[in-house]
This record gives C-alpha cells, sequence and structure tokens, in this order.
C-alpha cells in the first residue's frame, strides 16, 4: 500500500500498455512486476550480452531497469491523456551488480501537477540472496496534450 | 588535446581491450570512437530494440553509453594495473533522443588519486543535424590491485 | 536504532566537537539535534538573513545543514582519526521551505572503507505542521592520516 | 557573450532587483558581479563564519551561492512577469575551498518553456592563484502568474 490515489483507475493497463511500447524492455529481455500507484517494480535476469568489462550488470542496464521503474511509478498517477518524459536522474552504484537477476524499484516521493520526484534503487539477487545494489532520484515531468510526443 | 598527460603510455590499447569485454558495448551495438587523454568518444546507431515508448532512444541506453564514454575518458588516465568503478551519476535529459545516431561524450575535470570527476554529453544526429540531447557528470574510482574484480 | 555499530565508542562526542568547529553552524544558527550510529540531525530556525527573494529558507542553506547532517551520520561510523570530505550530492527542492524551523536529516545508505553514500532529506514546522521540503543523496569519503587537513 | 538572446531587455536591472531581496545574500556577504543573458557570477569574500571544520568554506555555502548564480542565470532568460525555482541540483566538490574569495559561475545550457538546465561552477582565488573547487548542473522552473510567492 503506497497511500497515493491514482487519478485514472485504468492506470495499471495503461501503464503495461505503454511499457510494452519500449523496444529496449524486451530487448534486455526486462518484465513489468509490481504496478501500484506510485510504485512501480522491474525485473531483469542475466545475461552476458548485459554486462561490463567484469561480467556483471552494465551500471547502464541498471539505470536503463531503474529509469523505467521510476518513470512508470510516476505515470501510474498520471491523468488518462498524459505522458512521462524523464527530465534528470541520479544513480549511485553501491556495490558490483553481481547476480542471477536484477530488480529495479521506482517509488514516487512527490507528485506535482507538472513535475514528480522518485526514488530509484536496484538490487541483485544470487544464489537466493539480495543485495542493494544502486540508489538514486529522479525528477519526472508530465505532458499533456502532446498525444503522438509522449505517451 | 585534452591537455592530460596518461600515467600509462598504453592508454589507448588498455582502453580499447577493456571496453571489448564489455558484453553489452556489443549488444546494442555501439562502437569506441576516440579515446584521447581523460576523453572517450562512443558511437552506437539507432534500432527499434533500443527504443522508449515513443520509438527514441531509451534514456537508459543513452546513460548507458555515456556513462561508458565518462568511465573510460577516466581510465585512459590511470597506472596501468588499475580498473575503473563508477561511483554515481547524473544525466539530464535535455531533448528528445531522436535520432539515426547517438553519440556520447565523456572528460575528464578532475583527475585525482582516489577519485575522478567526468562530465557526459550525448548528442543525437538526425539528417544531418546534431541536437544535444543529454548532460551530466560522473565520480569515478580507482582501483588498484584487485586484479580480476575490476579492470 | 539504526542498526550500525560504530568503529568507535566515543563517536557522539567526536561528531560534537567537530559541529562546534563549522563556523557557519554558529553563524546561521543551527544546532546539532540527534546524533546516533548512521543517522544525524539538525535543527536550524528562521530568521530573514537566512532567505531567498520571497522570505522563505534559501535552498542553499538547506543545503548546508543537509549537507552537514549527512556528513556527520557518515562521520559517526568512521574510526576514531578519520576526517570527512563531501565528494558531491544531489538536492531536489520538493516544497517551498516556508516554515519557522528547518531539520536535515542524513542517514548513511552504505558505509565502506573509502566512500560512504547518505540519503539526506529535510523538512519545515510551520504553526505545528511539518512539509518534506527537501530530499536528496550525497557521497563521502573517508580520510585517514591527513590529521590537520580533514578531521 | 553568451549567444542568449533574452525574452525581457530589462532583465540585468530585473535580476539585480530579486538578488537584492535574498536576505542571505546580504548576510554572508555575497555579491552580484556578472548579469549577462544566460550568465551570472557571484563573489564572496572568505570570513570564519562560512566555515567547515577545518577553516575552508562549507561547502553549503559554496552550494549557496552557485545555486543563486545558476538561478539567477536562468532569471536573465525569463519573461518579464516570471519567477524562478530550483527544482534539484547537484554538485561536485573538487578541492578544498580554501580560499579568500569565492566565485560562482551560472550558465545555462538549455533553456526551455518550463524548465531551465544550467551548469554551476565555483572558483576560490587564494595568493593570486584560481582553484576550480566546484562543479555541477541544476534544474531551474520558470513560475508564472503566481505573483507574491515566486519573483
Amino acid at each position: 500500500m503506497t497511500g497515493f490515489v491514482p487519478a485514472d483507475a485504468g492506470f495499471e493497463a495503461r501503464t503495461r500498455a505503454s511499457f510494452a511500447r519500449q523496444g529496449v524492455m524486451a530487448f534486455i529481455g526486462a518484465t513489468l512486476e509490481r504496478v501500484e500507484p506510485g510504485l512501480v517494480e522491474i525485473a531483469l535476469a542475466f545475461k552476458p550480452e548485459l554486462s561490463q568489462q567484469h561480467g556483471f550488470f552494465h551500471a547502464g542496464i541498471i539505470s536503463t531497469i531503474a529509469d523505467s521503474a521510476g518513470g512508470y511509478a510516476g505515470f501510474t498517477l498520471f491523468p488518462p491523456e498524459a505522458g512521462v518524459l524523464t527530465v534528470e536522474f541520479k544513480i549511485h552504484l553501491l556495490a558490483a551488480a553481481d547476480g542471477e537477476q536484477a530488480i529495479a524499484l521506482g517509488r514516487v516521493v512527490r507528485s506535482g501537477r507538472t513535475l514528480t520526484v522518485c526514488t530509484l534503487d536496484a538490487y541483485v539477487e544470487k544464489a537466493g540472496r539480495r543485495t542493494h545494489c544502486a540508489t538514486g532520484t529522479q525528477t519526472l515531468m508530465t505532458l499533456v496534450g502532446r498525444a503522438g510526443v509522449r505517451d
């Protein structure tokens, strides 16, 4: 329970439909797990094609799922016709992203009419053990009335 | 000419070898263009597999090449036995990453014994016109004597 | 209870002594409230000398107490001879800092040998109501053996 | 010459008037030096009241003048009736802020209708030598039609 009340009762279907249009999510193999008001979780299985030079998840790939998790966490609270745009994000790499699976969690901290602020966290799971491998914050913008450009 | 003097004359070969070990670079199709002391440029052709929901480059993919560009810009100045670790980065998405190709440029601002600070910039090119689509900053850490974990 | 075990049993006295040497804290009127392992709280009463152009706390002043709160949160976990240095921080201004008092809370997320990552939060209190006015993250560095330069 | 064309020919007087309303600037002793389209410079003489525990400028004070320099750099390009709000900023502390004077420079990178992105840089001067002590980036928001709240 996140405490946020979505403006659009159809937020989950709308979020899943937009996620399905992100070509990169299918390409890397990311899946949309939890979709709640103000909270989204994305999972990603490791494969060597996602690695940096030491064989762990690349920081950019962790950032890719974290950015989408935060973006869609904000999106769940938007009115039905609005699109979402990442204004900026920052991410700390807390530990080597060494795991069989990565999980990204985006959570809304402040939901405004124009701007939304989220926290981003990522975890890796290896042999049943979960490590907090990244944390950060993100600013999103709500875009209204620019259908076709942002949804 | 960047004004930095590399500690290792073989910095370019060392940087190219490490880049070649990043599985994700081959997977997305990124190529290492410029490798100079304290400056690295990476190019990436667009394909639908790299897109967000509007068909442009996903912010995370732009971040992936920007993070590697900055990381390797720092790496060019490291001693031969040292590895590089991204501590954190922040990126602003200045414009839609709508282009046939993206270019990421990492440049060292401050090169310290333990920490290095870089600026990250990304551009998209479309029909011969270049747009500055992202800018940010990054902290890197030099890792010495942990061969096998970080190189 | 923060769950962190300090390396130095005298962490509180050491933290309070360092805080007392920050000239700016006395100048603006900030006081050190909670000092726990990995957590520090600083309070600051409003005065017009701390304002931006609309009469609220200036974002830089909120950042000043937030940076010190995070820095000292990390410092509580350092060995006795070590100094603390802020590597970087980022702060989101979530709401106008309109209040009679501001509270900054720094909390350690990851405590490493060389680097520590904290979250920073600030609140304003007005007529008995507390508003979350800022949130962010910070990287700190532990400095050992450079007495006189950093403590 | 910054290349930006201000929307309001009276940008300099408007910027100086707003700066004069920031109580904290007079309190710490900061002065508005350059005011150009998209670029603002602020100077601040050292005094012990601005110090951290080692006697240098506190990172929060450097951030205070950097935040105002960026905020007013954006403000120079705003329409006459608009106010400015800092959405977020990030700052790297590149070197000890050990000097007789600090200089903060804010520069607009992207000027949009709603959001503006700036770079922030700070320098300290000591015995005639200038050191680049901080760098960062900032997001600003243009506020229109909320007179009395933001100007």
